[in-house]
C-alpha cells in the first residue's frame, strides 16, 4: 500500500477523541475554525478517532470510584497507535482531566517507547505557555471535573512561579460543576444537544462565583464545557484550552495558515 | 503492532469527510446523535479523515470548470486506505456530490480492487432505501450543487420506477443554492460559523418554492446544507441522508444501539 507520508497532503495531524465523543468532535471543529480557508482544499488535513469503550472514565479513575481500576492511558496509548498506523505524526488528546499526572505521563512513556515518532502537544502545557506569553491574565478561576481539581494537574503547568494563581470553587461549586458534566438527568455528557439549561445555568453561575473571588479570567478545563459555555454567554474572559491546543497542531503543520487570535 | 480488530473496542467504522471538512466533522455527530448512549463508554468506536487537499472540488470536477482535471475519486481512495490501514472495515463518504457516478463509481472500483474487505455504505442508496420503506413521501424537492444537479445522482436512486418524482429548482434557484454554498461573500464553506443569513434565508427560499411546486418533502442533497438549514427553521420536513447514512453505520456494528427514527 502506498505510503503518503512526506507527500505533504496526507494527514499528520490527529485528535484522540472519545472522551467524550462530542468533545472530541467539537476539538476538530476548533482546528478548522482557526485555520484561515475560504475553499474545503485550504485546511489542513487531519484525523480523528474517537473509541470511548476502550477508555475508562477519567475522572473515576482519578477518584477511585470507578468498577475497574484500568489506567485510561492504556486505551489513549491504543488510540495514538491506530493514529500513527495512519500516519499521524502529531498528536493532541481532547481531554483535560486525561492531562493529570497519573494518567498522562503513563501514556507519554508508552508513545515514547513504542511510537518515538509521534509528538504528542500537550494541550495544558501548551495553553499554561500562551498564556504566559500571549495573555495579561494572571489569577485564574477553573472550571473543570472533579478528577481534575483533585489531580491539581492544573497546578503543574499554571505555577506560582510563572506568576499564576489558580482559583478552584469552593467544594459545593466543584460538585455543581462535575453534575453539569456528568448528570444522568441534565450533564452535558448524556445531553449535549440540545444543552439542558440547567447544565448551562450552573457553569455560568460557578464562572461568575469564581469571577468574585478574584479571578481575571475562567480556565475552561474540561473539553465538554464548551458545548454548553460559549464567550457570549458571559462577560468573563474565558481561556479554552483546547482552542490553544487545535492552534497549536495546526502550528506544526502549517504556521502560515493559523488565523489571528487574542484575548 | 498490536492488531486491535476482533477486540470489538477498537473502531471499524470511519468517515471520509474533508468534502468540506465541516460537514465531515457534522457527520460525525450524527453517528453520536443517533446512538443511545448515556456515559462516553456507550458511544460506537469511529474514525474520521479530513484530507481536503487530497480531493478536489466534486462539483468543478462534474461541470469541467476546474484548473486540473483529476477525479476526486483518487482522493477519495487514498482516505479510505488509511483508514483501511487503521483498521476501519465500514466507511461512508461525507459528500452528496462525490455520489454522482463518475466519481463514485471509480472509487467503489478502487475500493473493491485494491480493499475488498472494506464496505462501503453508500449515502444515496441508503437514503433512497429507507424513503421508500420507512417513509411515505414521493413527490421530493431537492437542495444540492450544481455538479450534483447536473449529474442527476439524485435520480440513478430515487427513480420513477419505485415511485418517486424528484423535483429540481429552476435554474435561478439552483445557482442561488450553489452560492450559498460556494459564495467567498456569504457562502457556508468560507464562513460556516456564523452561517451567514443571506446563505440561510436562500435555502429557505429555495426550500418553500419547492413546496410550491409540489415537493412533500426536501431532500438535504448536500453535506454543507445542514450546517445552514436545520428541521427548527421551516415547516416542509426535511431528508437528510446523511443521517440516514449515519444511522446505517452504527447499524452495522451496533443496531441495538440505534436511537428511534421517524419522519
Amino acid at each position: 500500500m502506498e505510503n503518503l507520508n512526506g507527500e505533504g497532503a496526507a494527514p499528520l495531524v490527529g485528535v484522540i477523541g472519545g472522551m467524550g465523543p462530542y468533545a472530541g468532535v467539537e476539538f476538530l471543529r476548533k482546528i478548522l475554525a482557526n485555520t484561515v480557508a475560504i475553499r474545503d482544499q485550504d485546511h489542513i488535513s487531519c484525523m480523528l478517532i474517537s473509541c470511548p469503550s476502550l477508555i475508562p472514565d477519567r475522572s473515576e479513575f482519578l477518584l477511585g470510584t470507578s468498577a475497574d481500576e484500568e489506567n485510561p492511558a492504556k486505551g489513549m496509548f491504543l488510540c495514538a497507535q491506530m493514529l500513527y498506523k495512519a500516519g499521524i505524526r502529531y498528536v493532541s488528546v481532547a481531554c483535560n482531566t486525561a492531562h493529570s499526572i497519573r494518567i498522562f505521563t503513563p501514556f507519554l512513556n508508552m508513545v515514547k517507547e513504542s511510537l518515538p515518532n509521534l509528538t504528542v502537544v500537550n494541550m495544558l502545557e501548551t495553553c499554561a505557555a500562551w498564556v504566559k506569553t500571549d495573555c495579561r491574565y494572571r489569577r485564574l478561576g477553573l472550571l473543570a471535573t472533579l478528577g481534575t481539581y483533585k489531580s491539581r494537574v492544573y497546578h503543574e503547568y499554571f505555577t506560582e512561579e510563572d506568576g499564576f494563581t489558580l482559583i478552584d470553587p469552593e467544594e459545593r461549586g466543584c460538585t455543581n460543576i462535575h453534575e453539569a458534566i456528568y448528570s444522568e438527568d441534565f450533564g452535558i455528557k448524556p445531553h449535549p444537544k440540545p444543552i439542558k439549561r440547567r447544565a448551562k445555568n450552573a457553569l455560568i453561575y460557578e464562572a461568575y462565583r469564581l469571577a468574585d473571588r478574584g479571578a481575571e479570567a475562567v480556565l475552561i478545563g474540561c473539553t465538554e464545557l464548551p458545548l454548553a459555555l460559549d464567550q457570549e454567554d458571559i462577560d468573563i474572559p474565558l481561556l479554552d484550552p483546547a482552542i490553544i491546543a487545535a492552534r497549536a497542531l495546526i502550528y506544526c503543520v502549517a504556521p502560515e495558515k493559523l488565523t489571528p487570535f487574542a484575548l
